[in-house]
């Protein structure tokens, strides 16, 4: 049995000592080489541990690993992503730099292809039928890897099959017109288009995105401009893209895609975009779109492509193509159950083993996703070979457990981890001290960047102290990311500010579904030099080694500083005593919401005579439960600390997050339930089922049923922070 | 701050022995004038302490306390109700047998009560308007306690006002019949009449509810042959009740109902009757039944009121009235917002005081509630003050928090404690080891009952052996438990039966809402002495101090009994250092139910390609976990264990009724949560949303949306068990 083994193996050690617990702080050995130590049950973080896993973890290896990684195109199920999984199975299993155990567990899930025999295509067809001119079907082969049988084409993940055909027309995201046609929409976000869903309600039978080198590349378009001359897309670059509208396997929500699962239709499944959808690139948008008649677009809607844009529908007479021309798109695409794995790795906590540090990363890409997601992937690999290596050697094993993870299809919609989440619930929900997102490790080189949950500000904040920013000298990771993202605390002064979690990545289970604390961490622009929306070769066959050995973070000392930010907030929260997460932290969350819902949402309340005087008591409750906490927190540490008192206080602190989700809270959602961060749609940045019911309920009368739904989400709200305090109050108050 | 205040006092005793911990097992010093003993991080149940506390807990001091809380009636919100909490308050801050605080908060409810300027009023009225005959409006005052204004008039809560009039018909529960007018009904069960709402579907316009002398007094019913005569219910005998669908406060769902909570509009309330309804006494109901003409009632529909049952419509004419003659039911219940308090005290543990034993009685009553409830609180003021004692002389403090909670307004729909649950629920599922519910303590001498989940079982069991059963020489209470009430186990041969949890009672929320290991406990009839539906005087006026003195429990030892059942187990729960919660006996129940789905249900599944399979591995491995932890806790016992393993094993105890629970498994039901406790509908003994999904498929065609609805139980039902095997693995396991 498994458990005795491990149990024998710790105590094997302390049985010299005798049996029983060692009381006391044992300084952990000095020397990478030194026995594996006693266990102490007061075991906390060791600077000196800390401070070689920093030293050791390795720019160039970080560099090697990405080599390899991104060597292939890697799409999710593919051969190359399943030899991926193996790769690191094996390196997790490695026996002098690997983990204690490591499993590759599959699920199978629905994916979205295009047709190997039938290309999607996009094409303007002259009134005779003729094809005047296809859109590429590939991207251009500019450096001998974007050939090749595994890259896939571009399209729209889980977009349906269809050839529909007609005029041209144009819409930005988010309008509202009267179509009916094809139309061309920029890119303007990485979430999947809601504008399909809304422009089929318009009779538009077809969409085309593209990305505008003006949200891009600072408008630059030409080749020499572009990769792989500079950092920026080329020309023919075309950025792939799941459009699916929730996340996790489309089949199985709120179930783990095991073979026997219970699955919805896929002829029936809520979420996929309604009409067909293909992507291309600006180089082929740019003949279409400057071959548009009709009205001048907007101020906001004109771009970079050297043409005044138009709105359409269909050609100008003194263009490319006869007036009555029309745009066939042409898309393929089929849907397939699929393999993906997860691999799992821990390394079990010597004292604490019921408490996991998850840190996860997604392994699968577009192509061959050099800097999304295997720059992340790269640095899970030495950070989990510097922390394995360590293990094996006995110097060192954590004081609770460490889970590292490499999701499967996460670019389909978060799958692999959602899955992952809903089939162990309750273990992780009991038991999960954060989640440590690194997906993309390095988007540009100039700062730090981090999202998260409050708790989880102060641990980041003191790893990034203690590590110095990467070619500055003597500056600190924190003293130059507070130059770049910076607030105004009420209670420290200027710090670095942290972003709030979407569901841009895998933290959004963690989070929304299951109440963890979590974080994602990564290396970005500086904003004053470019104003793409994201580096230009995102999720294009240009997204390769030499595109970041050349151009992202050259040397990869962004990398090693991502791995080291990374990894010291990691063994913070697996090793320290006291676990790193400061709840009184949310308390200027809550007090900033609430200020701005008083602010922008007051008025409106009052005129609904609804009151936010029990929302104001909630959060100074919070506010004070919180303080009263932290207090005895810093009591506590002043002495040796009784490791049940330690343990207890922990849980209070651990399980704090848990306590602002409701699953009865947005019964319209999927998996949204947290009432903090569910997405608010609305520009007040105020408690999101508050905002939300507010914004339905504006233009309803006096009494009316979405009136009462904004007292309900109030009240929803006013008892998950009431709550919240009172699990923070001392343990045995009534 | 209370925090500090406790630790100090805790620390204070250990603080001559130096700081820090005392390891090793301190037997807490022996005879009850002890100083307060060292604090023991292994601190486990003390036998002296129990035997104690057994011998304490004394049968005459239950008898004055039920002689005082039943003095007066109390009915949810009174005077008298708000008194006896303050009673309780009063007992439970006392110096020398109080416990470390007390609290009584208020919720502000929706309860309902019968106008006293317009009382309800059945009658029989002839067909040119005389009022014929009425049917008491009060019970017969054959104490002297039945009459007075405190004495709330027979009604059914929550049925609408109304005066509905025409011909009388029969319709026994669950009947469905085509009818037109006022109908007759049996009461038949305790939970509230689901054919009043059937009843109006079919253009009946009133109910009217009796409970027949075959059902409640073994067929008996003259003067002479009932109270004060026998334990048998008089001819004026009416049984109150609520007839509300669910449970907790109507106005405010899933929301604690503090004054500022958002509330439903009470006009448009889900759950309450349709139309107007009144429960009467059999004698009056002998009046109308046997003056009814019509076609002879089914077989198993006659009773014992002297005359051959007919259906009716309508009154025969060779009767007492004229052929065409009415009914006329004038019901004018009003609802009203009320506040109802419960009253919460805690003693600290000593240990791990944020792990809580939850002991829970309601104390409302529909009139004096001697047996119901305040035969249960009588009992909890005693095992409160037995304990409080022994805790203010400083020779015992448990290991863990013990919560003791007198819920108020249960009558009504279990809103005291539900509102308690909506309240604290995070503080609570986190930290909750068990709930003992003691309701009624003794319905009647014979032996005793408890009902409860799986985990529960073995501690109730250890309690029971080491307890006389009263007037039994030589016999424990397990001993004659098990000649009432037993099963043959497949791990342990012949046991007492537990039953299973509905909902009668408080622990509903906290099993079906909180998914927190429950139980209740009480003692209960000789079932080949009577067939009485449940003690004859049950909601009556006639439930008095006399009639439990004289016919239920003379001389209170069937009292002392359960409380020294309960006590007992409380004290295992607190005190002992590895929990008593056996979740391998959890196995046995889903090996039961997967023997019926297989038996019952296994044919059908298959002609629709629904395999069991995954159930049956799933069933498998959480038996294969549960064993194997079981041997780890065996293990563990033998050494001196350390704190910190043993917290981590009772984590895994405590937490797995937890992973039943799935808030998104049964969308239309309120509350209920628990995958395999949820009510059941149909008569198969298995897996509830399993046999409730497949009763609805059964007549539907393959393929349909309600054979889907099939899989995703079975689906649900596979992942909370392969979820709970999960929680039950070496906690370090991948």
């Amino acid at each position: 049995m498994q458990w005795v083994k491990v149990l024998g193996g710790l105590v094997g050690a302390s049985a010299l000592l005798g049996l029983g617990i060692i009381l006391g702080h044992f300084a952990i050995p000095k020397g990478a080489d030194a026995p594996a130590p006693g266990v102490s049950v007061s075991q906390d973080l060791d600077l000196e541990i800390l401070e070689t896993v920093m030293k050791q973890l390795d720019a160039s290896k970080i560099r090697e690993n990405l080599r390899e990684l991104s060597r292939e195109p890697h799409l999710a199920s593919s051969p190359r992503d399943e030899a991926l999984a193996q790769l690191l199975l094996q390196r997790w299993r490695d026996p002098e730099s690997g983990l204690d155990a490591a499993e590759a567990p599959t699920y199978e899930v629905l994916l979205s292809f295009p047709s190997r025999e039938r290309p999607n295509r996009v094409a303007v067809v002259g009134p005779t039928g003729t094809i005047l001119f296809s859109c590429r079907q590939s991207e251009q082969n500019l450096t001998g890897e974007q050939g090749g049988p595994d890259v896939v084409p571009p399209y729209a993940a889980y977009a349906p099959p269809g050839t529909p055909q007609g005029a041209l027309v144009r819409l930005r995201e988010g309008a509202e017109q009267d179509m009916t046609s094809p139309l061309l929409s920029p890119k303007h976000s990485l979430i999947p288009l809601p504008q399909a869903i809304n422009a089929a309600k318009h009779g538009v039978a077809g969409v085309l995105v593209y990305t505008d080198p003006a949200d891009i590349n600072d408008g630059h378009s030409s080749a020499s401009q572009t990769f792989p001359n500079s950092w920026r897309l080329p020309p023919s670059g075309v950025e792939r893209g799941s459009y699916y509208e929730y996340f996790g396997d489309p089949l199985t929500p709120y179930l783990p895609a095991n073979p026997s699962s219970f699955r919805l239709n896929p002829d029936t499944v809520p979420g996929f975009p309604p009409i067909p959808t293909q992507p291309i690139g600006f180089e082929d948008a740019k003949i279409l779109l400057c071959n548009l008649q009709g009205t001048l677009a907007p101020a906001a809607w004109q771009g970079a492509l050297g043409c005044d844009y138009k709105l359409g529908p269909g050609f100008r007479p003194d263009g490319d193509f006869p007036a009555d021309s029309q745009v066939n798109v042409s898309v393929h695409n089929r849907l397939e159950l699929r393999n993906s794995s997860n691999v799992l790795g821990i390394i079990r906590g010597a004292v604490e083993p019921d408490r996991y540090v998850l840190y996860g990363n997604h392994r699968d890409s577009w192509v061959h996703g050099a800097v999304d997601p295997s720059s992340g992937t790269a640095v899970l690999l030495e950070l989990s070979r510097v922390l394995g290596t360590l293990l094996k050697k006995g110097t060192w094993r954590p004081r609770r457990s460490i889970v590292f993870a490499s999701w499967g299809a996460e670019e389909f919609g978060l799958i692999g981890s959602t899955e992952f989440t809903e089939e162990f619930f309750s273990k992780l929900q009991e038991r999960t001290v954060a989640y440590i997102n690194v997906d993309i490790s390095v988007f540009a080189n100039a700062t730090l960047r981090a999202q998260g949950t409050p708790p989880v500000q102060s641990v980041i904040f003191s790893a990034a102290k203690q590590i110095p920013a990467p070619g500055l000298d003597g500056l600190s990771i924190y003293d130059n990311w507070i130059r770049y993202f910076n607030r105004s605390s009420t209670a420290y002064g200027l710090v670095p500010s942290l972003g709030s979690l979407g569901a841009g990545s895998d933290y959004a289970p963690f989070i929304h579904f299951l109440g963890i604390s979590s974080m994602d961490i990564a290396y970005t622009y500086d904003r004053s030099k470019t104003s793409a929306r994201i580096y230009p070769t995102y999720h294009t066959a240009f997204d390769t080694f030499g595109y970041v050995d050349k151009f992202v973070d050259p040397g990869f000392s962004s990398h090693q500083a991502v791995a080291r930010t990374a990894g010291s907030v990691l063994l913070r929260l697996s090793d320290s005593l006291f676990l790193p997460l400061n709840v009184s932290d949310y308390g200027e969350t809550l007090r900033n919401f609430l200020q701005a819902a008083q602010r922008d949402l007051g008025v409106l309340l009052e005129q609904h005579s609804i009151s936010l005087g029990p929302l104001v008591t909630a959060v100074e409750k919070f506010e004070g439960a919180a303080a009263a906490l932290g207090q005895h927190v810093s009591a506590l540490q002043k002495d040796t600390p009784d490791p049940l008192q330690v343990r207890m206080l922990n849980d209070q602190l651990m399980l704090l997050e848990r306590t602002f989700l409701n699953p009865r809270a947005f019964p319209d959602e999927r998996y949204y339930s947290h009432v903090l961060w569910a997405p608010r749609t609305g520009s007040v940045a105020t408690f999101p089922g508050l905002a939300n019911a507010c914004s339905r309920a504006m233009n309803t009368s006096l009494g009316s049923a979405a009136w009462a739904e904004v007292q309900r989400q109030l009240s929803i709200l006013v008892v998950a922070l009431e709550g919240a305090a009172a699990t923070l109050r001392p343990v045995a108050d009534l």
